[in-house]
């Protein structure tokens, strides 16, 4: 039996750099996706541009498919569901479903990139309006018309006037148990906010935060170029209320550096929803029987020291699975879960070797 | 010739978990570091735990040494510094002088984990009184009290009844060049302030900041906790300057959020100081021909979709050498750098034998 096949579970940015990774250091590998196309969220969700890099997410994705496309060790395969697993690393026995039927394999590692998916405004929340109100929408669907190249009023079909973000819309946020901060919303939304600057210059574009969390690079990279060059508002606020007057929406809450409150007719009003574990996440932690960590997502051991390594010996996970990721966490985690996938194989093979 | 010596440089997190990883794929490495010890900086500054595991620095670290120590595939080198570098990779001839003088060494890849520097408040911001005043610490300083388990106003040697943290020193400050946001700082400060807290109960603690930028699980980890179990005061503000009354710290600014103007005397001031590029990186840059990013950090490639591959060819970078990085993103690119150079080294002697 050949010790050395693994299963990387998830084809986007994570799943896509781990399952690279561990073809090129020589080890058999089988990617697979229950979605029809790899990419991830990127593609799936409709990506405009990358965040931060603002590069195309289309091109970004292709580049990063083609790297495993006809990769001698990789196998991929789209459309295609785990449904049982049993056994423990080196001989895990997975049967996945894929457009063909059924198939067993036997694999020796697995790492689980199977990422997050987005909060759902409507779910809990209801102060914002967003299945009530046209022009209330995500920093997903607003993705979707910056890719269209044609961000306008969903109400009407015009170019807005006035445009804001709503920040922590299900992150950060107690009543409905989500403790997190999801990381990436702030530098998302001020990736938007350029964009729509860009493409409707007349629009002034406002976003409403409790902390701008632009971390790193993103401090000048976006968050100043935003301020500087492109006049977007960053306001200090919490939003108490999303409500229509006539055919406007009104944003109602307080400015807390002002310390007044305030009320601003909106034409488009975008809310910055955070990550949650996503079903995959989730399905995956019950088959491989890996336990979740406070918050849902994949739990991981060894703190900050082992970031991809689960309490199940050999399977490992990268990305968003393991909690809020942006794509740099998604990739070196990738990375990172796919040497230590390649040196478990190894060391495996090497027990077996010695015990004759 | 063996086509798969790779050499790391810095025994800090980054390097450490790069130089396992590489050994645990089966390649030869030699690890490296100018210091008489590894650990890197959670070590050589003291630091009493880590963000945001709060978990001892000293065990941490004694863990992840221990790991590479006695490894079959590892050759550890303290007190060793690069003076020398030439050729390409897959054949680098490098130079290292060590305790027992200078040796040559030809390696086919390189991965640069040389980290950062904490900013020095007293080269260019002379607001916060670093050198003038002796209650006037930085989170470094601090942490050293912290390990030694005495958390005392310097000046006096009795335990503080007021301390506060003031953030993005060295950071987010165009004045003095420093354009992007350290990340770790705001976590680092509050876990400091958790632990001041628990050692000395009756001092109130402060954190004066613009924006706390607790992101992923830190929100609730840390910041929360530090509100609600510690009573940690956070004041969103600008502090303007730092002066003396008497013999105690007094510090003026503005309260943000309640737009007022704040002038408050402490025992202790922390200064929470930011990262900069370590002397070592901008030497491994010159040495091995790497561009610097705009920051002044090791550049790396393929921007947020490829965080360890820098523009010469075998050489890899990890860790703080690349920019503001937190612990789990230094041991991710540790990882990814370790899978990255060892399929460099795998794909080349690929390339070796086809060409006979």
């Amino acid at each position: 039996m050949d010790h050395n096949l693994i299963l990387v579970i998830g084809g986007g940015p994570a799943g896509l750099e781990a399952a690279r990774g561990t073809g090129d250091l020589g080890y058999p590998t089988i990617l697979v996706d229950k979605r029809d196309v790899f990419g991830g969220t990127p593609i799936s969700a409709g990506y405009a541009a990358l965040t931060p890099d603002m590069r195309s997410a289309d091109e970004a994705m292709a580049e990063m498919i083609e790297a495993v496309l006809n990769h001698d060790e990789i196998d991929l395969r789209t459309g295609t569901e785990i449904i049982a697993v049993s056994g423990s690393a080196p001989e895990l026995s997975v049967t996945l479903r894929g457009p063909k039927g059924e198939e067993q394999i036997t694999i020796s590692s697995a790492i689980i990139a199977t990422g997050f998916q987005h909060f759902d405004p409507g779910r809990e929340t209801q102060i914002y309006g967003y299945y009530e109100f046209d022009d209330v929408i995500t920093l997903v669907d607003a993705e979707k018309m910056l890719k269209a190249g044609n961000f306008v009023r969903p109400s009407t079909g015009e170019p807005p006037k006035q445009v804001c973000f709503i920040q922590c819309v299900g992150s950060r946020d107690r009543q409905i148990g989500n403790f997190w901060c999801s990381k990436v919303c702030c530098g998302v939304a001020t990736k938007e906010a350029i964009e729509i600057r860009d493409l409707v210059p007349d629009c002034r574009v406002f976003v409403f935060y409790i902390d701008m969390r632009m971390y790193g690079f993103w401090e000048d990279e976006l968050y100043w170029k935003a301020q500087e060059e492109k006049k977007v508002n960053f306001i200090r606020g919490i939003v108490t209320e999303v409500t229509m007057r006539g055919d406007t929406v009104v944003v109602k809450g307080e400015d807390t550096t002002m310390g007044r409150p305030m009320e601003i007719a909106m034409d488009v009003v975008i809310l910055s929803v955070g990550m949650e574990p996503s079903e995959g996440t989730i399905e995956m932690s019950k088959l491989f029987n890996i336990p979740l960590e406070s918050h849902g997502f994949i739990a991981t051991i060894g703190g900050a020291l082992n970031t991809v390594t689960t309490s199940v010996p050999g399977i490992f996970v990268a990305g968003a699975a393991a909690g809020p990721a942006d794509l740099e966490d998604s990739i070196s985690m990738g990375g990172a879960s796919a040497m230590k996938a390649a040196a478990f194989c190894r060391n495996k093979s090497k027990e077996l070797a010695a015990a004759g």
